[in-house]
Formats: structure tokens, sequence, C-alpha cells
């Protein structure tokens, strides 16, 4: 217990995270937006027989989502730069706060953002997959705060639907 | 919520599924197979160390499976073609229904279809990975009505096990 | 339920997997460690912005760790074979439970390794990532005995951070 607070203490040092003033002070993640000058985007149809976000218990169950609008197609290390695939995640989890609020209805209930997996459609020999999905992990603890530090795996997917460049999902625990 | 309830709603619209009548009346997914015409497959012994779900709490962890029986192998986009994936998709759905009712002893007792991921062994300028996992995505549907629409993620992978042609993990959330 | 008990049974018998004397008998994870001359390994700090592990409720999410220290590098089928594959898996997990016991300061409140999900840095011809995932499962099933068997998915990805060689993404059961 007292090792992985430790721990914790370490990272967030090391990675140099500027946490957002009053983030530790409770959940106020809808005037964080607002103070980012954030506005949520208006959510796209998914591309098939499926919805957004399924919550169970006190999880939501987020699908893999790319960004609302405008996505981005390539493949990075060939179509796309990282800075390119950096944004595009950065969009595709503003676009997925959008699809969490359309089902708890405030993001001020979020307790926490707990697990992350980011699939970026690369080329076999990219190694750049962490700095592309910061671009989601920076957006959610911008948000967040310490709740939006998450548990997170990001790899290299060899395609994705309609050729887009990222593709997102997430676990998000949320107030009962 | 409002907003939640009404994106699903115009969803089924758009997506224009057909829920099987009475599918809202409560759990009837034994019922729903044998009007079907589906019987459980026989399962296959997993292909290495670990089995074939887990149960925590009310939610079953299924791991990847693919078909129960003359599993489906090659590449799509090569050797495959998506109708050949659909019906591979839609076999791998029905394997898990087979070791779900083996894990649980009643497939009534579903409460939802959480979280599905599907990953497609694809070459790397495949784009149609949705209408691939539509197969699992639609049997879903069709056995359990609305407790059968999941959160979901579609994804092209380098390769697979034995150079199967889908592999899906499921969550599901059972009665307690 | 019976289906499933006599399923389980059947598996160790074919499996030829030998379980620890007294796994059954409670939890000793911290016991077995020693009894394997293995040593936890000092945990090396995230790539990016995330962190290695989240608890929710009752469930630890240990996000997408490699080997903690001389992580292997290289993919399979073209710069690494099998075995050294399986090494790495191995290794990946024996990291995995240094962050684990970092979150909740004690193996011996694991009560099942539910879920594992293996990506293997792959060729896209790979068909042998059931044996590299082994080296994560067998590791995990000879320290937890029966609680050390999981749900699990074992994919072949395009590419992978810093190239590295395996990357395992995992969810815990723990004491509450």
């Amino acid at each position: 217990m007292v090792r992985g607070r430790v721990s914790t203490a370490v990272l967030i040092l090391l990675l140099g995270v500027t946490l957002p003033a009053g983030a530790q002070e409770g959940p106020r993640a809808e005037a964080r937006l607002a103070e980012l000058g954030l506005e949520l985007p208006t959510l796209s149809e998914p591309f098939a027989n499926y919805v957004r976000a399924v919550r169970s218990g006190d999880l939501v169950f987020l699908g893999g989502h790319t960004e609302c609008e405008d996505y981005t197609t390539g493949k990075v290390g060939k179509d796309r730069t990282v800075d390119e695939a950096y944004q595009a995640a950065r969009g595709t989890a503003l676009c997925m706060l959008a699809s969490l609020k359309a089902e708890i209805g405030d993001l001020d209930k979020v307790v926490r953002i707990v697990r992350l997996v980011g699939m970026v459609n690369a080329t076999d020999d990219f190694t750049e997959h962490s700095q592309v999905i910061n671009g989601a992990s920076d957006l959610l603890v911008d948000v967040f705060g310490e709740r939006g530090r998450h548990a997170r795996a990001a790899v290299g997917v060899a395609s994705l639907p309609v050729n887009i460049t990222v593709e997102i999902e997430m676990i998000v625990q949320v107030e009962d």
C-alpha cells in the first residue's frame, strides 16, 4: 500500500505532469473542460451493429472509438506523422467523453478512468505508439486530474475499420 | 440520460435492426436459439494453458475464442472474403455461447452482453473489419434482443494463433 | 455448472498441468515464489503518461507491461524465436506481479487471475502465439495454482512500443 503510493508520487515527479489546480479537491471535470476551451463533439453513429457504451454496475465500458467528426485516416509511419496521430488520439478521447456524458449525464460523476487500450494503425516497424496514445492520456489527465490517471496498453495493429488512424477502448468507474 | 436513450433509439432506426418479438419481455435466449434453429456446438479444448471463461462477481470474462468446430483459417483480404469471415465471426459467437452456458448453466441468466473485442486476421490495407465482426454482433442481438447489444471494438491484427481468421473476446453480465 | 466443472477437470488432465501441492489449500503465492527461487524485479517507470495498475472495487486492472528489466525487443518470426519470446512473456508476468504487489501489498490477497491478453510483436505469417503467451500463463499457474488459471486471448500485433517483443495486459480479482 505504502509502496504503491510512493511509486505513484515518484511517477508524477518523473513524468513532469502538472496537475490542474483543484484537481484533487473533487470532481470538477465539466468546469475544467470549459477552462480548457473544449467543447464535446456531436456523436456520430457507430459504423455497425453495436452501441457506444454499456454500463454494468459502477463501470462504464466504452467500445472502440475514433474521432467523432472529421476522423483521421491513414497509417502512422507511412501516411501520418506521430503529431497527426497524437491529435487523432486527443480527438478520440474527446469523442469518448461525449459518449460517456450521453451515458451518465454529467462528467463530474466520473470516479476514475480505469483502463484504456490504444490501437494505432501503424507500419510493422513503428515504435512510437506511446507518444501517439499520450494524446488521449494527456487530455484525460488534464480534464480529470488524478481521477484521469489510468492503466493503459498501446499497440500497433495491422489495420483498422475504414482505415482510421487510431481506435481507443476504455473502462470508466462512475458514481453508483 | 435522456440523451443516451434517444441516441439508442436513433441507432436502432438507422441500423435497421429488427428486434425479435418478445426480446424485451424478459430473458428467453434459450427459446430464441431453438427458434433460430441454432444448436450450441461441442466445446473443443483450448489451444494452451488457460480456461475458456472466468466469473468474477456478476461478470463473466470469456477469453479469446474462434469457432468450436471446423474453425476457419486464413487472412481476410488475401485468403478469405468478408462473407467467409462474417460466417467465422458468427460461428465464434455461437461457440462463446457454448462456453458461457458451460459456465453459468442457463443462457437465460444473461443480463447483458457488455463488451466484445473482435480481432480480424487481416492484410494491412483491409478496411471492412466492422462488416466481419457484425457476424458476431448480429447473432448476439438476434439471440438476446436488447440485452445482446454491446460495446465493441473491431481491429485488424497481424496474425493469430494457428492462423485462425477471427478471434473474439467478451465480457458478459449475468444474474447474481 | 456440472458441465463447466467436468470441462475444467478434463482440461487439467489434457494439458498435463501439475498443480503445486497445497495450491488448493489457500493462498500461498508469496511462499510459492520463494520455493520457485523467483524474485520480483524492480519496477521500471512506464514509458508514458499512465500508471501501472488501477484498482476498482475488487478488480485490479494492470496496464500493458513488458519485462521490468532488460526487456526483450524484436519481432517473433524474424528477430526472435518462440523460446526467446516465451521467456519474455514469463519475465513480463513476473514484472506484472511486482506491479500487483505494489498495488495490493501482498500477493496472497489474490483471489483469481481473471483475464489476460497477450500481444506478440509478430510477423504476419506467425502462428505460435499460444506457445509464446504460455510463458506468462505457466508462471501464473505455477505461482497461484487454481487461482492463477485465467481467461486469455493471444494475438499477433503489427508493432509494439519501442519494438518490445511482448506486451501483456491483465485483470486480477483481489480480496476486498
